[in-house]
């Protein structure tokens, strides 16, 4: 069942406003068995006294068990189905970067590699060449020229870089050229259907050509091509929930995400009090606002339990500026776990509270994941939360008579 | 969506080890609105310390309402969505017995029948011939000849026995031949599909030769053929999980339920105390080990809360013997409830538990029904039990990037 089938022909406008206040890998683990998380641990009284005048649950991000990815995750959030529409590797690295994908252009993320005098792979990483020297070598793969293609090629972090072929009749089903091993060469260009055979054929020959401009180089010699990837169809917010949908974020991957699904991008906020001014600023113009914060995710990618309760404060912090707009409808979740004790995504259900006048509040009173348990909206996949929002903003008429 | 597409994409492999630990029809009812379900009411001082130090949660085997028989009951606890994989009712029969089926075989549920002079029907179970009698007579059709199909006739109890037809170009899509009634002639094998024709000839042949075979039988002179299957076709534990996985078990079915899905059949053990003991000793040699203890259910069967009790009381006694194995993952549930009170299996969701290092353990402190509803792990489909196994047991990468 796609959920859009029904928010396309429900939806209605009216003048409410929504917002999803989102901490990246909100969810989390205590340090011990019975003790408290990073959330339960930080001291929350704004999000607290949200969750007494909300109803609580635990949203689950694509299955039980299953870790998402940021693709995932936040598609989920938006009401994607996580699991109908995929992100292909190559145009989530060049999203992630911000780059901004059109129809029909074909994102690659490409690594260096060493090869030797016969073309067989001796590094895959170039030897994790640093960022300062594969820049600009990256930058200098923007001479290759190939007739009626135009070329893009961004350098993102040491080994790694996005290349984006525009041009007519491009598809991305072609196969990965690293071979995953060394002592081979890489693979050629292959194409999985006719579509995608000019690809493979741009590809071929924008390999030739950089291999000829990084001839000389001691270890960033070569070239490995893997996910191609044309720019995801995702319907819009507006067409299937009649929503203008901002988002203020400070990291591309999370502009670019929102970009997918037609939210406009507010500035370039460097610090939660930029996202909230510029919050204030645009509240006039939109109907629903995504609101990111990274760094409860990041902290608790690093394994540190206290610096993600404190992130968890700082996140908290700024709820009055958000309430004190009066918002109809507030969200605050996470597009999935982050427990500082894995230092890594999880699978573990977020807590999540939805604050409205119409909500049917329940007994709960701190935000926790404990608390979340005994929430008005139980465990519930992700993607109905923006159902539920929309309810709640009073924007969805009945189904059936 | 097909989780093993899901766990065959994402599965990793490390050292961790996994039990599942089975009490056939575990949940139960109260034998008063308010009062104590069986494994309520039972003493269970080493389940209640796993609650505590674990999460835990209601499976629901199939759908809500819906009572599985023993095969979805399993196939859903094994992470084999119940509603997609079905097991014909000759294939479950013949896996009950113990019988090994091989991919092409047909088996038959039949049933002796007693014929008038006429032919036609006039008791479908020859008056519940009993199994003493009735085991000679299966075996004596053994003598059955067909050319180019190997047969076997296996007595189950009663009037019931099977048949397997073992050759080239056997299918299972024939129509039963119990006219469900008496009066009446049994009916001729029909084929639905062309594929299935063979099977149908080869069953009329052996209805033919079987009936002269008993002819001068007083009750038993027929028989009727139900439930035409092929070996249900189940990816493997080792395909979709990458598990090396053993199935401890006292009774056929279930030790043919769990071969169906690739697992080893680990030792002919007739007590818990020998399964056990088969569990230490093949400890070394398995990632996933699915323990089977059937009492629970049976005492359930026969309407009797007290034997319930007593059993889960042993079923309890021996968790001390797995957790000094120190399993990473330990899952204890049921394949479906069987309360006393009805004396059957049930739609009830089943208690569930799982202790992990990562499980985020909830406030829960006694293992029993009313207590699960309290659980982190909410009410959820069986199915998706497995995922979050191996989510525990950090045997799953994370879905997209």
């Amino acid at each position: 069942m796609d959920l859009h089938q029904l928010t396309r022909e429900l939806h209605v406008k009216n003048d409410t406003k929504i917002v999803f206040y989102v901490a990246d890998g909100l969810g989390g683990l205590p340090q011990r068995p019975g003790a408290m998380t990073e959330l339960e641990t930080a001291n929350t009284p704004h999000l607290d006294a949200l969750a007494r005048a909300g109803v609580l649950g635990s949203s689950i991000p694509v299955l039980p068990g299953i870790s998402p990815g940021s693709g995932p995750g936040h598609l989920g959030l938006f009401g994607y189905d996580p699991l109908q529409y995929k992100i292909g590797r190559g145009a989530l690295e060049a999203t992630g970067i911000g780059f901004e994908l059109q129809e029909g252009d074909v994102a690659i993320r490409a690594n260096f590699c060493t090869l030797d005098t016969e073309g067989n792979i001796t590094d895959r990483r170039a030897g994790r060449i640093p960022t300062e020297k594969s820049a600009p070598l990256a930058r200098k793969l923007r001479e290759v020229e190939i007739p009626g293609v135009q070329i893009f090629v961004e350098p993102v972090k040491e080994h790694r870089f996005v290349i984006v072929f525009r041009g007519e009749r491009l598809h991305g089903n072609v196969q990965d050229t690293d071979p995953q091993a060394t002592g081979v060469p890489p693979f050629a260009p292959t194409a999985n259907d006719a579509a995608s055979q000019k690809t493979a054929d741009v590809a071929l020959e924008f390999v030739r050509q950089a291999r000829e401009m990084l001839a000389d180089q001691p270890k960033a010699n070569g070239l490995t091509l893997r996910g191609f990837a044309e720019k995801p169809k995702l319907p819009s917010y507006e067409e299937v929930y009649g929503l203008r949908a901002a988002a203020i974020a400070v990291y591309p991957m999370y502009k670019g995400l929102a970009r997918l699904v037609g939210m406009d991008i507010v500035g370039t906020p460097q610090t939660l009090d930029e996202q909230m001014s510029l919050l204030e600023e645009n509240w006039a113009k939109y109907d629903f606002v995504f609101i990111h914060f990274k760094y409860t995710d990041s902290s608790g990618e690093d394994g540190n339990f206290a610096a993600k309760v404190k992130r968890t404060e700082e996140f908290d912090a700024a709820v009055p500026r958000i309430t004190a707009l009066n918002p109809d409808v507030i969200v605050v979740t996470g597009d999935h776990s982050t427990p500082s004790m894995l230092a890594s995504h999880s699978w573990h259900p977020v807590p999540t509270l939805l604050v409205s006048k119409f909500c049917r509040t329940d007994a709960c009173q701190k935000f926790g994941e404990s608390e979340c348990l005994r929430g008005g909206l139980g465990q519930f996949e992700a993607k109905h939360l923006m159902t539920l929002a929309l309810a709640n903003a009073r924007r969805l008429n009945k189904y059936g008579a």
